[in-house]
C-alpha cells in the first residue's frame, strides 16, 4: 500500500473509537476521598460509571477502613492510621447497641454525646494522620488530579482539596446541624423547613415552630464537637486561618442525595444538584437461593427486613418479640441479621447474614419492607413501590420515617416500646390497606418521572466541573458578605439613621420656626426657666 | 391468510408506532394564554415541539395581536377586544421612540409611568373582554384541557388556569418588583441579589447595597399600577378574594427563560427550571441575500444590529450619527431598520427590514453585534459566541447589559448620550481585543454544557404537570404561612416573652429571697416609705 492511499482499516479504527464514546478522548484524573461505611455505598457507583468513561480514578482511605476495599474502577491507596480496623468495627456495633438500651432520656442523651465525642475524636485522627503523611501528600500533590470528589460528612476531603488547591465536587446526603445550608449560604427559613433530627413536618403548628426554632438556634453547639476540630486541623496544614464555612464554601457542585418525593420543597441554590434515588441504578439478577425463597412464597408473597449495614444484631428480647409478628403474616419474611437466631422463628423467616436489598424490593412478589429508613433503604423502597415498616434507630432515619409517614406510604413505629401485636398490625396495615400501596406507587412514579437518572446526573457535573476547572458562575456572591452585611443590618441601620436625622432636623426647623414667629415669648420664658434653675 | 396467523404488516406497523414515539399515545391537551411581543417568539417553539409530540394545542388571543398569527402546530382562537391592531402596534411604536427623547429625568419618568398606565390598561381590557366572554370561556370549560401553558407577565392566563381549575405552567423571562420571587416564595436578600432595573452587580459597594434596599423597598408601589387591577378582576371573576401572589403561586412550574452566565447566583426554588437560551434552538440556512451580504465581506466579515422587534425607527440625528459610525469599520454591517434610510449611509452598511438574527449570529465570519441587549438577543449573542456592543433602550435591557459587560463580553452605550466616535471605538474595540472574544467563548461553552437541552426541558415539565395533573410536591409550605409567621416573627416574640418571665420571676424571687433574709429592715423601709407619701 502506498503511503497516503486510504486503509479501510482506518474505518474499523474510527468505528471503535466512536463506540468507546467522546470520554475516552476526554480522559481526566479524580481523587476520591470518601467517607467509610454506608456513605462509600452510593458514591462507588458514581466511582465505577467514571473509570467507565475513561477517567482514571485514585481512592484514597485508612488502612483500617471497614466498608471500603480493593475494586476494579480505581487505584486505592490506603494510609496508616492509628486504629485497628476492628477497633472501628466495634464503634458501630455500639452505635447499633446502644439503641436498644432503654434507659432514661438524659442518660441516653449523654452517653450518644460521649459516643460522638469519640468516635469523631477516633475519625479526627485518620484525618490527621492522612495530612500529615508527607509522602502520600506529595505523590497526590505530583499526580495532577483534575477534581476531588468527596463526602463532606467528615470534612477531610475538603481540606485535602484546598491543600492541593483542585476543585471539588461534594457528594453526600446532607450534613447535620444545616451545615450544608451554611456551605451553600441557601437560606433556611425555620418557619417551614424542618430542622433535621426535630421530626417536624414543613406545614407546623405553632409549637412544632417553636421547637423547630429551638433546634435552629442550638444546631451550632451541637455540631461544634464534630467540626470544629477539623477547622482547627486545616487552619494548621494550610498555614492560614480557616472556618468550618470556609471548607464547606470551596465545594463547586454539591450532589445531593435527597429528593423533593421524600423531602419538604425548600430554597436550593443553583450548585446544588438532586441526585436522590441514585443507589436504586444497578440492579443484578436474584441468585438462585433468593430465588428459591421467593417462588416458594406462594400467592402471599415476600416481606424484606434490614436494619441496615450497620445494626445485624438486636437483644435476644427484642429479636423474639419481633420474630412472634413475623410468624403471624401469612408472606415469607428474609429478614438480614447476624445474631443468634430467636428460639421462636417460624417456618415463614428466613434468617440470611446479607440481602440483595435493593433487587428483592423490586421483586414483583414482594409486599413490604422493614426497614431502618435510613436514606438507601428509603429510596430502594420509593424506586421499587413497596410499602414500609419503619423502624427508625438514629441520625436522620426518624426525620426520613416521618416524611414517608405524612405521605402515608409506611408505618413507623418505636423499636424501644412496640410490642408484637404493633408490629403484625403495621405489618398487616401496610399490606391489606390498598391506600399505602397506592401512596408508595404515586411517590414511585413522581420519583422516577425526570429528565435524565441521577447516576447519568451526577457523573455529568463531576465532569462539568472537570471541563470548567469548578464553577464559578455559580457562586454566589453571599460568601463574600460578613453576617450582618448579608442580613442588611449596616444598610437598614444607616437608613434608619438618615430617616431619624431627617426627622430631627425638621423637628429642630419647626422649633425654630415655631420660635421665629412666637419669638419674645419664647425666649423670655427660657430666660426666666434658666433663672430658676 | 387464516385468522391468528401473523402479519408482517405487523411488524411495519410497531416500527412506525415506535418511530413516532411514546407521545403519540399519551397526546394530550393543552391550552395557550400567550403575551404579545417577543414574549410570544419563544414560547411558540415549545408550543411547535409539544405539537410535535402529539399534542393538541390551542391558542387564545386577542383579535387585534401583532405578532401572534395563525400556525400550523396550534388552533388559534381569536376573540374580540376593544380597540384595533393598529392601536397596540402604535404603543410599541410610542415606546421606542420615547427612548429618543431627551427630555429631563423627571419629565422622562413621568412620561413612562403614564405610557406604563395607559397600555396597561389597554391590555387589562383584553383580558377583561376574554374572562367576560361568556361562549368562548363555556367553550375553553367544555373542552377538558390538561394544562394551561402562560406567560404570567400579564396575569391573564392565571386567572383563566384558575376559572378552569387547571394546573399551570409559567414560561417567563422574569416579573418585575421580584413579583417572581413574591409568586414562587423565593428568598431574595437584598444584599447580594440585584433588584431588576437597579443595574447593580451581585458583589456591591455600601452604596449600592443602599441603592438595592431602596429599589426592594419601593417595588410593590411601582408595579401596584400595572398588577393590582388584575387581581381586581380575578376576584370578580373567581367570585372569591383574590391577590396578585394568589395568581402568581397557582404556577405547578417556573420555566424562566434565564441561566447563571448571564444572572448572578442566587436562591431558586425547586419548582424553577431554567430554559435560558431556549430561543437559540431553531437554525435555519440563511436565504440567497443574506449569503450574498456575507460572501462578499471578504476577510473582515459581517457586523449584526438590531434594536429588537419592538424598535426598527430612531431619529434621523441619531441614524446619522450611527451610521458615520458602522461606516468607519471595515466589515459588511447588516441594520435591522424600517425608518428612511440616513442619507450618510456608508457602502458596507446594508438595512434590511428584518433578519434571521440567530442564524447570522451563528455564521463564522460574524465579527459583532449590536444589540439593544433584549433577553433575546443577549442569549442568541452568548449561544454563538459574538461580543456585543449593547445600546440597551428600557426594561431589563440595562441589566443585561450590565451583566454582559461585568463579564467582560460586551460595551455597554448610552443611546442617548453616545457620539459617532464612542460607537467606532466600541465596535473596534470588541472585535479587535481578543479578550471579548475569549469571554464570550467562554460564557458559551458554560451555557452550551448541559445536560439536557432548553427546549427538552420545557416539554419536559409541561408534560410532567399534565401527567401528574400538577407538581404540588414542589409546593412549599411557605404560601400558607402568613408574612409574620414566615418570618417567625411570632415565635420570637413567644421566645423573648418566655425568657422575659423567667428573668422577671428570677428577679422577684432574688427580691423575694433579700427580703426574707433581711426581712425586718426591708418591711420597716417600705412601712416608713408609705407612710412618708
Amino acid at each position: 500500500m502506498t503511503t497516503g492511499s486510504w486503509d479501510p482499516r482506518l474505518l474499523v479504527l474510527g468505528l471503535l473509537l466512536w463506540a468507546l464514546g467522546p470520554a475516552t478522548s476526554q480522559g481526566g484524573k479524580l481523587l476520591v476521598v470518601p467517607v467509610d461505611g454506608s456513605h462509600w455505598l452510593s458514591l462507588v457507583r458514581v466511582v465505577q460509571e467514571l473509570q467507565q468513561r475513561g477517567h482514571d480514578i485514585v481512592v484514597i482511605a485508612p488502612d483500617a477502613s471497614t466498608h471500603i476495599k480493593e475494586g476494579a474502577s480505581y487505584t486505592l491507596r490506603k494510609y496508616p492510621v492509628p486504629f485497628q480496623r476492628e477497633e472501628l468495627e466495634k464503634t458501630f456495633i455500639t452505635l447499633g447497641r446502644n439503641v436498644f438500651e432503654n434507659d432514661p432520656f438524659l442518660q441516653r442523651v449523654i452517653k450518644m454525646y460521649q459516643k460522638v465525642k469519640e468516635d469523631s475524636a477516633l475519625l479526627l485522627s485518620a484525618c490527621s494522620h492522612l495530612l500529615h503523611n508527607k509522602e502520600l501528600m506529595a505523590s497526590l500533590a505530583a499526580s495532577s488530579f483534575d477534581v476531588v470528589l468527596t463526602d463532606p460528612f467528615l470534612p477531610c476531603g475538603p481540606i485535602v482539596a484546598q491543600y492541593l488547591a483542585l476543585p471539588t465536587v461534594f457528594f453526600l446526603n446532607g450534613l447535620p446541624c444545616s451545615l450544608d445550608s451554611l456551605g451553600t449560604q441557601c437560606p433556611n427559613p425555620p418557619s417551614y423547613v424542618p430542622r433535621p433530627l426535630s421530626s417536624n413536618p414543613d406545614h407546623m403548628t405553632f409549637l412544632q415552630r417553636v421547637k423547630n426554632m429551638l433546634v435552629a438556634l442550638s444546631e451550632n453547639l451541637l455540631c461544634s464537637v464534630v467540626y470544629s476540630p477539623y477547622a482547627s486541623l486545616a487552619s494548621e496544614v494550610l498555614q492560614k486561618d480557616v472556618t468550618v464555612q470556609d471548607l464547606l464554601k470551596s465545594g463547586s457542585i454539591w450532589l445531593l442525595r435527597k429528593d423533593f418525593v421524600i423531602d419538604f420543597p425548600r430554597p436550593i441554590m443553583p450548585n446544588i444538584v438532586f441526585i436522590g434515588g441514585i443507589n436504586c441504578a444497578s440492579k443484578t439478577p436474584l441468585s438462585q437461593d433468593f430465588e428459591t425463597y421467593i417462588n416458594a412464597s406462594g400467592e402471599h408473597g415476600i416481606v424484606v427486613f434490614s436494619l441496615g449495614s450497620m445494626v445485624s444484631e438486636i437483644p435476644e428480647y427484642k429479636a423474639m418479640e419481633i420474630a412472634d409478628a413475623l410468624g403471624k403474616i401469612p408472606q415469607t419474611v428474609l429478614w438480614r441479621y447476624t445474631g443468634t437466631p430467636p428460639p421462636n422463628l417460624a417456618k415463614n423467616t428466613k434468617l440470611v447474614k446479607w440481602l440483595p436489598q435493593n433487587d428483592l424490593l423490586g421483586h414483583p412478589k414482594t409486599r413490604a419492607f422493614i426497614t431502618h429508613s435510613g436514606s438507601h433503604g428509603v429510596y430502594e423502597g420509593i424506586c421499587n413501590g413497596v410499602p414500609m415498616v419503619m423502624l427508625p434507630l438514629f441520625g436522620d432515619q426518624m426525620d426520613n420515617a416521618k416524611r414517608m409517614e405524612t405521605r402515608g406510604a409506611g408505618v413507623t413505629l418505636n423499636v424501644l416500646e412496640m410490642t408484637s401485636e404493633d408490629l403484625e398490625k403495621a405489618l398487616k396495615t401496610v399490606i391489606n390497606d390498598k391506600s399505602y400501596k397506592e401512596n408508595i406507587m404515586r411517590l414511585s412514579s413522581l420519583h422516577k418521572d425526570r429528565p435524565v437518572e441521577p447516576l447519568d446526573l451526577a457523573v455529568f457535573w463531576v465532569e462539568f466541573v472537570m471541563r470548567h476547572k469548578g464553577a464559578p458562575h455559580l457562586r454566589p456572591a453571599a460568601h463574600d458578605l460578613t453576617w450582618y452585611q448579608y442580613h442588611s443590618l449596616d444598610v437598614i441601620g444607616f437608613l434608619l439613621a438618615v430617616v431619624l436625622t431627617v426627622v430631627f432636623i425638621a423637628f429642630k426647623s419647626c422649633v425654630f420656626a415655631y420660635r421665629k414667629c412666637f419669638g419674645k415669648k419664647g425666649r423670655a420664658k427660657k430666660t426666666h426657666k434658666s433663672k430658676a434653675h
